[in-house]
């Protein structure tokens, strides 16, 4: 109901707004175009909120844990209880995406939508269940499973916008979530599991083999339907990746701007994608990941990622850092001049080139 | 003499403190290396400043303004008055790098090292000559010049240092000034003409074409010698170009990491690896410039730019953007915890990849 509701509300950009926008840049002391993708994401910030110089206060980082069944199979470097440890480390600033969501000056809410074990105070809870199933068996979770973790990152979402967000990233935590979020690249992009599988956390080759074969397996026994988003995630997703999801999906259907980080977000990116095509216009892409396929994820999306860190960290480690380039081209709409205001003479038109 | 100091004074980076900061990094809540080049950047500032976690206060980026002679050969869509029209939008904080700076919280200082006209209060005036000679028909200016523009960077980059900066960014005004960085970098890289001109500012093909047989012309007719840089500069270059290879010297002298920019402040980086090999070490590469042939200059020099946002500015508006990222990897040195101190379960040493 929520999630057909929220899917229902997502619309166009708003060309007019963009067209004020370019029009602005284009008057600025600077040849056309000279600021590259940071104007790209300044016209693209018009319209998504319909707003030709829009302005960006409160900005939130949105960070969903969930378990994975799958690491039975023994496709991580670490057990599955440093999920539920690394939330207290996360929340009190101590672990990556904490010490980056202060450098952003940005809030960060961590929520528990399918932690196995029980989680520390200050995170949302919302455990739909405790994990997925192993997905080399049997389905993650069931439809209902999917559409409630679904809902969960839309309530999460509209409530943090209630507050003011104008700007949303989104990050994960979840021991073994690269191989779902491979297994859904598998899917949706018609890959092979050794195409999409990547070294993670920098696994030796051995537990590379063992996760390439685990992928296949999700894939031969549960036989997701590409064309159903919805199947795809509840099969072979996770539940932090649906929630994320539903994160992106309310930002979408309110208008507000969200930040994509690395491979499981960019998972989550793919479905919400799949549940509405037009989603993917109010995403942003923030860094290109080490991991292997998360290139070929944001080529699916059409996504261009402007940080490139070689960071495999994930956590909304790369969004955090990507909330000041934009607030640059934020900046750059509101403070730069024009070479009429500043009394710098015109470039001349008969050498620049026609696009 | 002051030149000749301070390329003396140029060391190799601290091998202990950078092993320090490796042991340091490794220790922390997080899969060895997934922050990837934000981990390299943090051990080689340690390298850099001999200081295992180094502390940042004062940023400052410095912008050089000079005019070149080879304009009159119509290459530039901007006449050679915008130089010195653009000094006080930069100051003011309107122009392009003036609105990254004050975004960045670093200081701006723009020197007057060889514009054609007179330039406004606030920049500091250290003029050489009134712009270059025309490299299509002779030299830029004579060795003797050269030198003292380089002395001019080495003198404000020493001042700010001593005033506190511990992190320098540079950035260049002077119209025309892509012409010859492409010709350092043909001459520097042993690239034909044609494979280092760039579209720059948007030219069209008739100004591209110009654009070519000049730096054709320049070669040419002052025939640089590739193995002494200061010929090359002497020869080909420019006085901010100049000025930026000597703030660039005195940053590596005095142990001050240094932000390159683009596609201008790479060639004084060429230039400036090409007094003191060593010098290399103690810059930082910013963004990818759209312009063609930064690429090549960046691998020339075997630094990895981080922001891929096909900006074609200058000015200093790339380092800018980057100072934040340096910063991050500061603040992962200070503020992360370490797995024993998180109380975060080890991972699983027999399933990472040995490298």
């Amino acid at each position: 109901m929520l999630l057909q509701e929220t899917i229902g509300k997502i619309g166009a950009l708003d060309r007019g707004a963009m067209e004020q926008a370019q029009k602005h840049l284009d008057s600025l002391i600077k040849p056309p175009g000279s600021l590259g993708i940071l104007e790209e994401i300044a016209v693209r910030l018009a319209g998504i909120t319909g707003v030709p110089r829009p302005s960006i206060e409160d900005k939130v980082i949105i960070v969903m844990g969930g378990d994975h069944g799958v690491v039975e199979e023994g496709v991580s470097i670490a057990s599955q209880e440093v999920t539920a440890q690394m939330l207290p480390a996360i929340l009190s600033g101590v672990a990556g995406v904490g010490v980056l969501a202060k450098h952003a000056g940005a809030r960060l809410i961590v929520v528990d939508v399918g932690v196995a074990g029980p989680v520390c105070p200050g995170v949302q809870k919302r455990k739909i269940r405790p994990g997925t199933g192993n997905i080399a068996a049997g389905p993650a979770m069931n439809r209902a499973e999917a559409v409630k973790a679904l809902e969960v990152g839309i309530e999460v979402a509209n409530s943090e916008i209630d507050r003011g967000a104008g700007l949303l990233a989104i990050g994960d935590m979840g021991i073994g979530n690269t191989t779902p979020s491979s297994a859904i690249l598998a899917v949706l992009g018609g890959y092979k599991a050794m195409e999409v599988a990547g070294r993670g956390t920098l696994i030796n080759n051995e537990v590379m083999e063992r996760k390439i074969r685990t992928i296949e397996l999700a894939l031969a026994v549960n036989q997701p339907d590409p064309d159903d988003g919805l199947d795809v995630l509840a099969k072979v997703g996770g539940l932090e990746i649906a929630g994320l999801a539903g994160v992106i999906l309310a930002a979408a259907a309110r208008r507000v701007p969200v930040l994509i980080d690395g491979f499981i977000t960019t998972a989550s990116a793919l479905i919400a994608s799949k549940l509405h095509p037009g989603a993917r216009q109010f995403m942003i892409a923030s860094h290109l990941s080490q991991e292997q396929g998360h290139r070929l994820m944001l080529k699916l999306l059409g996504l261009t990622p402007v940080i490139h860190l070689k960071m495999r960290l994930g956590e909304g480690t790369g969004a955090a850092l990507a909330m000041h380039l934009i607030e640059a081209s934020i900046k750059i709409m509101h403070e730069m001049a024009s070479f009429q205001d500043a009394g710098v003479s015109d470039l001349d038109e008969e050498k620049i080139m026609k696009l």
